[in-house]
């Protein structure tokens, strides 16, 4: 399938089975969370429908299909020129009966599909409080980055809408909002079974997390070993290799 | 000083500036949590009071005692058997001056002190809710593992009264427990600033977590990197040795 890039864009290979996503470097790129992400969620039922909230370039369904068979995946994206962007991923890899976009809020999903309709929630939300850090000029990477058109508490207020009884939720944060995390999960009843650290090498403090979570799930947490991007020698490590090798 | 030790007692060496604890083998017995949560809470201000909630044979205010200048350090402990130890072993360190306990439920602390009293709260509580895992049939170490007397909420909820404003917490709780720690933390006010894994060795997951918190203070999170109990040939960590060594 060939598609047409519009200025600035440019398709860059994932490494995974051939496929390609579309980017915008004037708009928020993918980074490796995704890509951890989306091999954290690699186990999740064949048949199960899926969730993506926020999915932006569209990268974490993209790699769940290329390592999964799931044929039922929704990504929701607000931003129109991004939307455009993932829609050509998609026809550019061949997922159109597999994957499919929505292009609205998360706010506006209970206009799309009833409650307690996913097996599986997964997001990769934006990282910062609307009012921390840098706000980058771009509005699009704004966006991405911060909680502008949705905040971390509304992203797991839908999951939970959205989510059947007992269905999983995965998702990818900074560490410093593990505190926002686990209250807001617990307050919508997304109880968080399990949680891994990502830090850049052994030794060093973390700064992401990857959580997976259970609807209407008895509480009992298992914090799994750390997963390091590098290893002491500066190379990816064991298993960042294996992310992009299979 | 010399103390009288009843029977099933024993007078067991901290390995600290020759301070000792007397212990009961019929009863709890303290373990490497609670020397690691006091090695933890080691920097605390010099001029802080400070009250350990569920103090047992008082382990964790003695080795504060002994790693620090700390000169009022308050211990609480319902088992009245329990007290009694507790205060032979004051005696027995020469710490009447510095550390006293006070015999009665945390639930009744109000009866003690006025709120906002304290510079820093410590606690080991009961890691187990009262309906999980094997209930020991001897009663004081059923207390000491088990919610029996008093709740994770509770412990958090007298730290909250008893802390003034910006005070801080600390605790050692089992990882499974985490959600809860972080959801009541943030409940009652007292934020966690700093969380630390305890791992039996390099690549296992962890059992055992590190908590600081302050009271009334903004949040964000560091988690530092994880503590080690023993290193990859079986021995003890060259941290946990440091805390048996000064």
């Amino acid at each position: 399938m060939k598609v047409e890039l519009a200025e600035n864009e440019r398709l860059d290979d994932l490494g995974i089975k051939n496929l390609k996503i579309i980017q915008n470097k004037e708009f928020f790129c993918f980074g490796i969370d995704s890509v951890i992400l989306a091999n954290y969620a690699k186990n999740i039922k064949q048949k199960a429908n899926v969730l993506d909230l926020g999915t932006g370039t569209g990268i974490i369904p993209t790699i769940l299909c290329g390592k999964t068979n799931l044929s039922k995946v929704i990504g929701v994206e607000i931003q129109e020129d991004v939307c455009k962007m993932a829609n050509k991923s998609i026809q550019y890899n061949n997922l159109q009966e597999r994957f499919k976009i929505i292009c609205d809020s998360i706010l506006n999903l209970n206009n799309y599909f009833r409650k307690n309709t996913f097996d599986v929630v997964i997001t990769n939300p934006p990282y910062k409080k609307k009012d921390t850090g840098i706000v980058n000029p771009t509005e699009s990477k704004t966006i991405a980055r911060h909680e502008i058109t949705a905040t971390l508490e509304d992203f797991i207020k839908i999951a939970k809408d959205m989510l059947k009884d007992k269905g999983e939720f995965y998702m990818v944060q900074r560490t410093e909002r593990l505190v926002d995390i686990c209250f807001y999960m617990r307050k919508y009843k997304i109880e968080p079974k399990e949680i891994r650290f990502v830090c850049s090498k052994p030794g060093q403090s973390s700064k992401l997390v990857l959580i997976k979570g259970k609807k209407n799930e008895n509480d009992f947490l298992k914090v799994m070993p750390n997963l390091y991007i590098y290893n002491e020698n500066g190379e990816y490590s064991r298993e960042i290799k294996e992310m992009y090798n299979n």
